[in-house]
């Protein structure tokens, strides 16, 4: 049984903040800056360039890649980490064009992350060829999976509602089709149980730095099923994915059968530092007590927010086994009652137009978080505190 | 008149080391460590998610473009950081070809570095439309500029020889013939003076890792001529680059006019704070003092090489207007010779098939440096002591 109490102990947290954003950057765990610091100040300062043999550095895309895959269901050598999500979406969708040369049609949703999209927009474009990009609604995805369809590409849970694919059942009508899938996994991995593996993914991409706990800017990571990985064709082909990286030909030839070849360029390796400690508060935690816990606490504040928060409403499915792991409630003012909210210390976000989001981490949020939570916001309905001037403004919102 | 021993200063650097490495990893700047300590404690730990709007990261990717602006003659808002140099130099060629739909080949030369080479095979293979990327010889580019060229790419300063291509020359012949050109400043910025825009340059790329000193994998950077930044298709089209990031449009829409659209993904803010600390160190440099004082060393290190170590031969040119700022010398058993100088802490590299480079970097090398190094490299040839088994070892040379 994992024991929550204890990751809950692994984050700095400021003083009677309730943070429930941690889907869109994870707090600090305790142990990074001293894992950055001995990075400076015992690697990078005293290796210097030899550090990249000395102290791993050119394998931590791997290792941390192995990693990441034993929470996500991957198997090992099927993972690298670098760049980001963008990127990541951009090279496992290009590969998939790469391995159905025939067909012109990747099919997603209007759900996806907009970068999902907008990566494949970019890559029709330069493919000049007739390529469609189709984004049906999120429920109509499975019918729209026919023989035309080269890729399916979706955000396994959508960012905004929380609403969660079947992975199983589109891979298997997919496949069924001769199509492959690539899944973004970015509300996904660290939330929930995923199983590439056993669900025959062939392509899935994630980023590190929401559930994951990594930093802000954490590197991406990218998934390619064995099975696959010798027949693809690296669209975004770098030196760190060569065959021979340190031949310096001048010819690209991608490093053979190895997920390796989805490396593309030099990664940030204080980046990667961070990660390794991110990634130590993962080593005793079970995926189905994690859902366990993130399941009770949504339906809690569900309920909560319901019996004593009138007007809100929740938004995605009510049925948990069709949503992530964070809760969304629609208020038409839901801008300044985040605003509000924040301002008290409880930390959510906003998604256009009316959408207020929390994130649910089991590591490091309790009931009594929840409870508190939902203290807060039934006052600042009740006493219409939202009303004042200053919650208003429009600044950035990330 | 920049002062270098207060420059040098500034670095860590282990005792007894003498780096001449620096332009393929620079040292750690002394202040690096509080300033990610900072970072971790002051910003993310305790800001959490609001860190993007109250503590800027969310312009980083601009502000220290700008202060890279001011190391390499752009104009402001002309640059941004993030991603590495391989995405980047993918990022503008692929931007030529879409200015110039007409035209279908890349020039390119056979001493550019590989991963630019490949990024544009990948890049080749994805447009399906019958592109080629043409390598002759470095000294063949000017006579092969011609009106079927869309793009010029080329790394200014050679990775092995240090030959240094005529960045304005080469310009205004592309222009001339209606070409658009990339350079890749890898071993030019922070190595000399760079003029983009006095030189009229169209598209620039480079890596902070060498001569800035950002730390390994630190952030790559991209200058689009703001005369051309309107007109830019960006064809990896992430959600930092788009017109309303946080609008979560389903279509992208480029920032319009501005050099913002050439970012991709949500990049490392871990990496931007130590890059922050490593250009700190540039503040008060010239860059006229900088490459008086390269030329001065790399003279000097020429002539006592050629007169203490025979067999020892000068690779590239020896007008050092023809130069970069990185020495590389020829020798047969360069390898294990390369072995038995990092043996001695004399620390350069090795280039197959028989380079020894040596960075020449003044902001922390001096004379004596030089001179140290040069009677080591002569022992060891009188003593022949590379002939050890041990040095005769290949392990991955980065």
């Amino acid at each position: 049984m994992t024991d929550f109490s204890k990751t809950r102990a692994m984050f700095e947290m400021p003083e009677g903040m309730i943070y429930l954003n941690g889907n869109s950057l994870g707090p600090m765990p305790k142990s990074a800056p001293a894992k950055i610091a001995d990075f400076m100040n015992n690697e990078w300062a005293t290796e210097l360039i030899r550090g990249w043999n000395t102290k791993g550095w050119f394998m931590q895309t791997n290792t941390l890649g192995d990693r990441i895959g034993k929470l996500v269901g991957a198997e090992p050598d099927s993972i690298v980490v670098g760049d980001t999500l963008s990127i990541k979406v951009f090279q496992a969708v290009a590969a998939c064009l790469a391995l159905r040369p025939d067909r012109k049609v990747i099919l997603s949703d209007n759900g996806n992350f907009p970068t999902d999209l907008y990566m494949v927009e970019g890559l029709v474009k330069l493919k000049d060829a007739g390529y469609a990009l189709r984004t049906p609604d999120p429920q109509d995805v499975m019918d729209q999976i026919t023989d035309e369809v080269a890729c399916v590409m979706l955000t396994e849970v959508d960012y905004r509602t929380g609403r969660k694919h079947d992975m199983k059942a589109i891979i298997e009508k997919a496949h069924a089709h001769g199509a492959l899938v690539v899944w973004d996994l970015a509300h996904s991995a660290g939330a929930l149980p995923v199983d590439l593996s056993g669900d025959g993914a062939d392509f899935a991409c994630g980023c590190t730095y929401k559930f994951f706990n990594g930093g802000p800017g954490a590197p991406a990571f990218i998934y390619v099923a064995p099975r696959l990985i010798g027949d693809v064709e690296p669209a975004l082909s770098g030196w760190y994915g060569h065959a021979a990286p340190f031949a310096f030909d001048v010819n690209y030839r991608p490093m053979p059968e190895k997920i390796d070849r989805m490396r593309i360029g030099t990664p940030s390796i204080a980046s990667f530092a961070i990660l390794e400690a991110a990634l130590d508060a993962w080593e005793d935690v079970d995926m189905n007590d994690l859902r366990a816990k993130s399941i009770a606490l949504q339906e809690l504040f569900i309920k909560e927010v319901e019996a004593r928060c009138p007007g809100v409403t929740l938004a995605g499915p009510r049925d948990m086994n069709a949503r992530g792991s964070h809760v969304a409630f629609e208020f038409e003012n839901g801008f300044p009652v985040m605003q509000a909210l924040i301002d008290q210390k409880v930390i959510g976000d906003f998604r256009a137009p009316n959408i207020m989001r929390f994130g649910i981490t089991p590591l490091f949020i309790d009931e009594d978080d929840i409870l508190r939570a939902v203290d807060i916001l039934e006052g600042i309905l009740k006493n219409e505190t939202w009303k004042e001037p200053r919650f208003q403004v429009r600044g950035a919102v990330t």
